[in-house]
């Protein structure tokens, strides 16, 4: 088997080459990520520019682009050949509750189940122990034969910053929610232009059990599926009887 | 009200300023839109740099940032004052189906929502009729207050392509889906080295009566709702009784 890894902290980043080094234990791995710092780049695509992915060694490519573009390019068989599984990360930080739609490295495993490949997402709720979630995650691999998953579904897998030997176990949760994020923040601006970074994250708001926050404030391993089919079919009805009411 | 218009073709395009000149006849409309265009850029947000908002004209700003940028800043109050409305579009182009994970336009909608606002992503599926989409939004706008709608949800508008009068009426729909996306380009580089388009989209896959491509190939605007909660509730089952029968 053949495992494509691509994250949005760019390829130099500590936590895609500790999974590299432990994938490439058991499987044939292809190493494909971004040639900075893309995070918070979701699923964005490069559109108006050629992208250049550029060999740095066997199996190892960067690529001026988003982690989308990455994944893309890699599964177009551009780049090297043959890939059946995508594993995104190891993210430098947690990916949980409503933060996963601006996540690049969810995107990037996004973009693999929209093309055809299962796909995990794996990030690290801290920046130490990556150790840790490189292990859960070439356990998880070696497991995923009994997997049956439904097409349009990845999984989302958040670990805790602690040794392996202390993890209490692994949870299924549903994404929690954060209050509204911070506002914007002035930044000083040489000439005195307005200027602002964008505000950041808040505390979390549904934290409660069954939620991934929780699983991982407790020390458990969080694997949430996430589908790609943005539908609310619960919205459906009200919207409905509202349409009935409208004339063009 | 005030509506905030937002959009990812940017604040020049013919679009935005079409459906601006529409609204305004009605409210108090604020737009901010990125300096350029930003199709693509799906949610992601400019993390690494101050943005700078420019003011071009009153309650017309221009940021040099994505389109989730651009509603993140004019919400968090540090642009021009309250919103109580946001409108992404006029899109040039349509957004359906599972292109929407990608889209600017409908990740500019969806930032409002997040940060509790009511939103529309409005996409014309063509590039002539924008009169006929801006009608349609004024309309669906002035019979909002009878819409009882979910928080975290948001509505996906696409109108066909005609003038207002061939309109067939408006329909609640789910989205489609399309077969994978084309791939990749080879591009010439000046230097001869490797160098890539992200490929095209493909036909839709499932354009069945119920969805969006339906439709609006039937021509009816489409409105699909749309959730930005990503948690895939069918799939916790089975993936608990894969994880009950793993070790640590």
């Amino acid at each position: 088997m053949r495992i494509l890894i691509a994250n949005d902290d760019g390829i130099d980043a500590q936590g895609i080459n500790i999974l590299a080094l432990q994938l490439a234990t058991k499987y044939d791995i292809l190493v494909v990520a971004p040639d900075r710092n893309r995070s918070g780049a979701s699923n964005s695509l490069t559109l108006t520019r050629p992208l250049q992915p550029t060999k740095i060694s066997d199996n190892h490519y960067r690529v001026d682009g988003t982690p989308t573009d990455c994944v893309n390019l890699a599964l177009s068989g551009v780049i090297a050949g043959h890939v059946d599984m995508v594993v995104s990360g190891i993210n430098h930080g947690a990916n949980l509750g409503d933060d996963v739609i601006y996540s690049g490295t969810v995107a990037a495993a996004m973009e693999a189940r929209h093309l055809g490949r299962p796909a995990l997402a794996v990030s690290l709720v801290g920046s130490i122990h990556f150790e840790t979630a490189a292990k859960v995650i070439l356990q998880l691999i070696q497991d995923s034969p009994s997997l049956v998953i439904a097409p349009g579904v990845l999984l989302n897998i958040n670990v805790p910053d602690v040794p392996y030997e202390s993890l209490k176990g692994i949870k299924v949760t549903r994404l929690g929610y954060r209050h509204r994020a911070q506002e914007a923040i002035s930044a000083q601006h040489p000439k005195g232009l307005p200027s602002f970074w964008i505000g950041a994250l808040s505390k979390p708001y549904d934290a409660s059990p069954g939620t991934d926050f929780h699983a991982v404030d407790e020390g458990y391993v969080s694997i949430t599926p996430i589908h790609t089919d943005m539908t609310s079919h619960e919205a459906k009805k009200p919207l409905e009887d509202w349409v009935v009411s409208l004339t063009l």
